[in-house]
């Protein structure tokens, strides 16, 4: 259990830490951005799943955030958010209930990529007596969620919009797979297809006469230029909170995402120090995210880590280094944030290496 | 939320399911075998982070359990289990203190690879007043931890034998890299050069006068070996409980680990079915294990499941096959069962299609 005011190279680990600076910077940054732009900041709740962040993201001008999950949602407004749209499809009379419950303590939307969605949450709405608002979720492309752009989404905003006990709320338009593109070319040219057919089917549905209140959507990788399109009112970034190891390698090679820092890290011990070439650390697959993306060794590029079991990693060491000692500490950046903060009960949060906080990571497990 | 009596097809989604039948069957078959072979049984329980499987385990005659971090082993003795193995390493102080107090209140024991790490134990267990038992982790080959089999194995055994404040236990003897070698023939081949090796250490301890009370060692993927070699006394298997996808392709191979069943599921529900060949599902990185073993749709082989996202998976559906219908559900079994259980607050207990309890999963997340 940390302390307050624990000097950061006493904490036990492996143990998730917060350097409370750079999360600042990065906080201020992103609202800095979006205010300059003249759009909306919803940032993605999914990546921190913390109270104390998002109270800190609204604190700084966001309008609320956005959650993937519905109990996501419940624990956020729990802590006091009081505006948040649920970006990833509730389906089933269980969830649809719950959301309608949700709906008279806070303002909230959902998504919805089908009619027999809509319908289902047109009844329940009614059932419980509230008017629930849906954005139409835009296929991007791939293997995804979504209705088709253009006339398919025109249609299903006409049906939400006619639907008694719902409220049309305008369009979801998240091009996840744009994120992590490397190529900044590519990347653009991905965001602009996609940019041009949400413009589109805006325009249709302006045109027939249905307001189209709120165009959100975009992340980490793509916010400066979904800020800029004249399409999207309001962003959804969530990763800029943390700069993973992941999204840095697109920071590395494009100036449009850079300028945040590493604020997450994985403390861990070294273990085991006896043979040549490589030391075991005590953060595996249970501490760190095991995406494809791979966690770096912080301040030492020379140390290749690499998650080999449950409760341990691999440090390889170059020839000729001497091995970091056992006891030792490292600092881990990890690969990907969301997953890795979804492993731990609470962030270590600190300033000058030493502990000021300590925050539940409150919609831990929060997956239904 | 479950409740108990709950039909199964009406739990919300993803969540963890246990199936009660499947469970007692391999928790008896393996209690059996150990008994038949002459052998303890120590199952760990870093596979189920479970005070309910733990007490379950010893009622059918397990000695007690193995845990592989500190505090999951506090959370079993909190939850009644009398008698701990931690088998990973104890590094620092703080941790060294925290097993101190751990053995005033239960038998434990922890492992030990160095000689500075078997000083530092013998300064803590003398502060404390205790009497701390280790045992020798001996190396298995790989990039793995451990001191050399014979010799250097006697060494540590005999400096821990002459340490105040500390007791020889006897080895700790894991082969991890064997359990899941696909092919019979090579694991069998695995198996034998360790145990080989822990043979002759065993009697260079002996022959020095030294007692050596326990060897101990296996996994679900040679426990059979083990068992009926004459060297280990003891078995510390973990997945038999659930056998995941992962084990189950050991199983196909050979007869030795047949007979256990699939215990463990997570059910998820069908978010999207709109387009050709696929169609997605509520249960991604967030509710599954990301390890390269791969789950697969229980009863459904035709259905080819992949993780695409935080919260989504991907289900591809063959040419020709109807699609799974929005809102329907299915039941994947992990991949990985350890670190798919680690990522849950609690399993729902069932038998019969109906919930017949929730058990939380004690010790999620302790990781330090």
């Amino acid at each position: 259990m940390a302390l307050i005011d624990q000097p950061v190279d006493t904490l036990d680990t492996p143990t998730l830490i917060l350097d409370l600076d750079a999360l600042e910077h990065n906080l201020t940054r992103m609202a800095d951005s979006a205010r300059k732009a003249g759009v909306q900041l919803r940032p993605h709740a999914k990546a921190h799943k913390s109270a104390e962040i998002a109270r800190l993201q609204i604190a700084l001008g966001a309008v609320g955030v956005c959650c993937q999950k519905l109990s996501e949602a419940e624990a956020m407004v729990q802590a006091g958010v009081d505006d948040v749209l649920v970006t990833y499809p509730i389906v089933g009379p269980h969830k649809m209930n719950r959301l309608a419950g949700l709906a008279r303590h806070a303002t909230v939307a959902a998504i919805a990529d089908n009619p027999d969605q809509v319908a289902a949450f047109g009844r329940v709405a009614r059932e419980h007596g509230v008017t629930l608002t849906l954005l139409v979720d835009v296929y991007p492309g791939g293997m995804r969620g979504g209705v088709d752009p253009g006339v398919p989404a025109l249609r299903l905003s006409q049906l939400i919009a006619g639907t008694p006990g719902l409220a049309f709320g305008g369009l979801q338009a998240y091009n996840g797979a744009a994120q992590h593109v490397r190529d900044y070319g590519q990347r653009r040219q991905a965001f602009e297809s996609y940019a041009d057919a949400i413009r589109d089917t805006r325009d249709r549905i302006l045109n027939s006469g249905l307001p189209c209140a709120s165009i959100t959507g975009s992340g980490t990788g793509t916010f400066a230029w979904e800020a800029q399109s004249g399409v999207f009112t309001e962003l959804q970034p969530g990763s800029y909170v943390f700069m993973d190891a992941d999204y840095a390698l697109n920071q590395e090679r494009d100036a449009d995402v850079d300028g945040f820092r590493h604020s997450l890290f994985v403390l861990t011990t070294v273990v085991h120090s006896a043979r040549a070439g490589f030391v075991l650390v005590d953060a595996g697959v249970k501490a760190l995210n095991t995406d494809p993306a791979q966690a770096w060794v912080w301040g030492q590029p020379d140390l290749l880590y690499t998650p080999t079991g449950d409760e341990q990693g691999r440090i390889d060491v170059p020839r000729g280094r001497a091995l970091p000692a056992l006891g030792q500490q490292l600092l881990l950046v990890p690969g990907h944030c969301d997953p890795t903060v979804n492993l731990h009960d609470e962030m270590v949060a600190v300033r000058a290496s030493r502990v000021q906080a300590v925050w539940p990571v409150t919609a831990r497990g929060a997956m239904t």
